[in-house]
């Protein structure tokens, strides 16, 4: 088992990274002084539940836990105030109190639904993430949690830390193939912002990472989660530096919200969008290189870096208007200045992005 | 004009007290540091817009504001993730963006709505506060912002502190007689827990207070915000004293959700639970006097001591059970054990609390 810890303060929370951990669950739960005598609400979605929750719910019960369960629709869309309530609802019926934990079983989605959950009901309770994708080593570090508006994606949320997060590599083997690589994505991205030579390691390491060899996916999910927590330790509020975390979001939000957040796993979005950035990049005057590896470490883990054709441009543009990303009418962009280091770009013009979203479709 | 600092750290505020600093409002924008270059959002209900929204839109619209409206309609009703949903939708097509500010011009319904709006659009953005009812002087020190749920008040929310309060004591000449009167509820309260003399001062006062006489009425709010303040200062995220702000709340919230938040007023429903706590503090051996006096300033502010027969006691024991003051099956109340004076007490029975409910039916 892996330990890394998210340093934030009082707020610092551990990551537990292994195989198996799932079977010993009481004893982090335990160690962390959740109580048994409040009544404990484990949030998943139907896919994580059918897959993952009897083990989590009573391995938890055999440890004297108070458990109760809620199952929601799996997907973007469960990311809503109408499921928020729904959740509120349940745990007000469960008789959750100010000294409950809300436990996020799942991928991202999950995770950011139920930590909003916490973060608001009661104005705050405990939380700890189990995640159960790839994609999710992202979302588990940081404490961003929210839900999604229809004009635009996580735009209701809080910044809540976890009590801490157990992420068991085995539940990753029932996760489908797309998900797998989609989840790739942002492992890349930590890559990209950060740290060349973990790009090259990922690049190396591609068929085992792919096959789920334990190994080295618990190395990349560590590393991953490792990037993001030295972001996040240095800016846990979004003040400056954690924006470069965004690499590939500005246009990856935008296709994701143009294509009803359906057609586009997150991951693959912002596949697309990163080599946008890169693209941007050049236009800027970076290294035709930049783009080039971007693309091809992409494609290696079967990522789109292609934007579907029949997207319109000019939804994608206004789309990019609403998202949080825009302040006062200019365009931050996070671009590649090299692979491993990025730069936050407050001057982009318009009309390079729109040049650029064009180009996208004409990818190879 | 007065002034006082709700000492915060980080997050310490200013609260202005006075008779006409509405005219003078961007001027306290201005030093506050709100952008210009940032939409703002004034979010107002029915009642407030029409005597007040041009007076404050006007004002900041000629500093050079670029200010949008929201009216919401009146009352507790608004408090709701709808409402909420809403305002989102409002702000984000009129590109409010992470340095944009809410403003809640309104009582104690617009300053917990709007300020859950701030705490969570964008995960968190500025926020003013400008109160219009004698009870909101209570609810703008804290930064406890939140809506309702059809089964609680106030479940789903956060702690969001405001960049300054602007309390203008002209605004409250407008108020609906009722309205007066139940917000002196909030401010006895504050002597109560916490300041005997400023019980005494109040009953001496009363006559004065209640025609809104300028000087009295600013004196009384700075000290109500005083007391608040105090508390609060020790205890922001209300893990032990802050508790003691509650006299009155757990029997008065539930007698609020059982009058499906319309029949009685917020510092009505707190004034007829503060008569049962003191009722309670009898039960356990506190002087009679206590009882005596509570009762007495409060019918001296026209406010009702006697719960209304046709309330059922089973519902509202049962509401309160799912209210946040409840803890693994004990119930927790705020005793005052002297005028001045209250004590945190986890051990109240639930029969002693039936049989006061039933008592507060034949209260004279
Ligand atoms: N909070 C953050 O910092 C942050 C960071 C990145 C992404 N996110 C959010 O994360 C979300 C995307 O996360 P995601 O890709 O994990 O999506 P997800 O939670 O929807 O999971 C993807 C799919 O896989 C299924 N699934 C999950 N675990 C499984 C398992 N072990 N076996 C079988 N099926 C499984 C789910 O039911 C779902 O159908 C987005 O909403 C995004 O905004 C948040
Ligand atoms: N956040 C906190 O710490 C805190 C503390 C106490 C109470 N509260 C909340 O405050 C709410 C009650 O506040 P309230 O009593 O101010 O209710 P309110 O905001 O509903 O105002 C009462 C009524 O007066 C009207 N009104 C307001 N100002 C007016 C004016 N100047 N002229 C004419 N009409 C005016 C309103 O439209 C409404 O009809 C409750 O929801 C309660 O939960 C919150
Ligand atoms: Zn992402
Ligand atoms: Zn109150």
């Amino acid at each position: 088992m892996k330990e890394l810890i998210v340093d934030l303060g009082e707020r610092s929370y551990p990551i537990y990274i292994g195989e198996g951990m799932i079977s010993g669950i009481s004893g982090f739960f335990e160690k962390h002084g959740i109580r048994k005598a409040s009544p404990l609400m484990i949030v998943t979605d139907e896919h994580v539940a059918a897959r993952h929750l009897d083990s989590v719910a009573n391995g938890l019960r055999a440890g004297g836990f108070d458990v109760v369960t809620k199952i929601v629709p799996s997907g973007e869309t469960s990311k809503s105030l109408a499921i928020l309530e729904d959740i509120v609802t349940d745990a007000l019926q469960a008789g959750l109190d100010r000294s409950s934990c809300i436990v996020a079983l799942g991928g991202g989605v999950v995770g950011d639904l139920a930590g909003f959950a916490a973060a608001s009901y009661m104005r705050g309770i405990r939380f700890v993430q189990i995640p159960t994708t790839i994609l999710a080593h992202d979302s588990s570090v940081g404490g961003k949690v929210a839900v999604n508006h229809k004009l635009a994606k996580n735009v209701i949320g809080a910044f809540h830390q976890p009590e801490f997060v157990l992420y068991d590599t085995s539940t990753l083997n029932t996760l489908p193939d797309r998900e797998v690589r989609a989840g790739f994505s942002e492992v890349i991205k930590h890559g990209l912002i950060w740290d060349a030579a973990f790009v090259d390691w990922c690049r190396d390491h591609a068929d085992r990472l792919l096959a789920l060899e334990p190994e080295a996916l618990a190395t990349a999910l560590y590393t991953g989660c490792k990037v993001k927590a030295a972001v996040v330790s240095q800016d846990e509020k979004e003040n400056g530096l954690r924006a470069i975390l965004n690499l590939g979001h500005t246009i990856g939000h935008a296709l994701e919200a143009v294509a009803g957040y359906n057609e586009l796993l997150h991951g693959e979005a912002i596949s697309i969008g990163m080599v946008g950035a890169a693209r941007l990049a050049m236009k800027l005057g970076h290294p035709e290189s930049i783009y080039r590896e971007t693309k091809e470490i992409l494609s290696r883990f079967g990522l789109p870096v292609r934007l579907p054709e029949h997207m319109d441009t000019e939804q994608i543009m206004s789309a990019m208007m609403h998202d949080k990303k825009f302040k006062e009418g200019k365009m931050v962009f996070i671009i590649p200045t090299a692979i491993g280091k990025v730069e936050i770009n407050h001057q982009i013009s318009v009309e390079w992005v729109r040049e650029t979203v064009e180009q996208l479709k004409r990818e190879e």
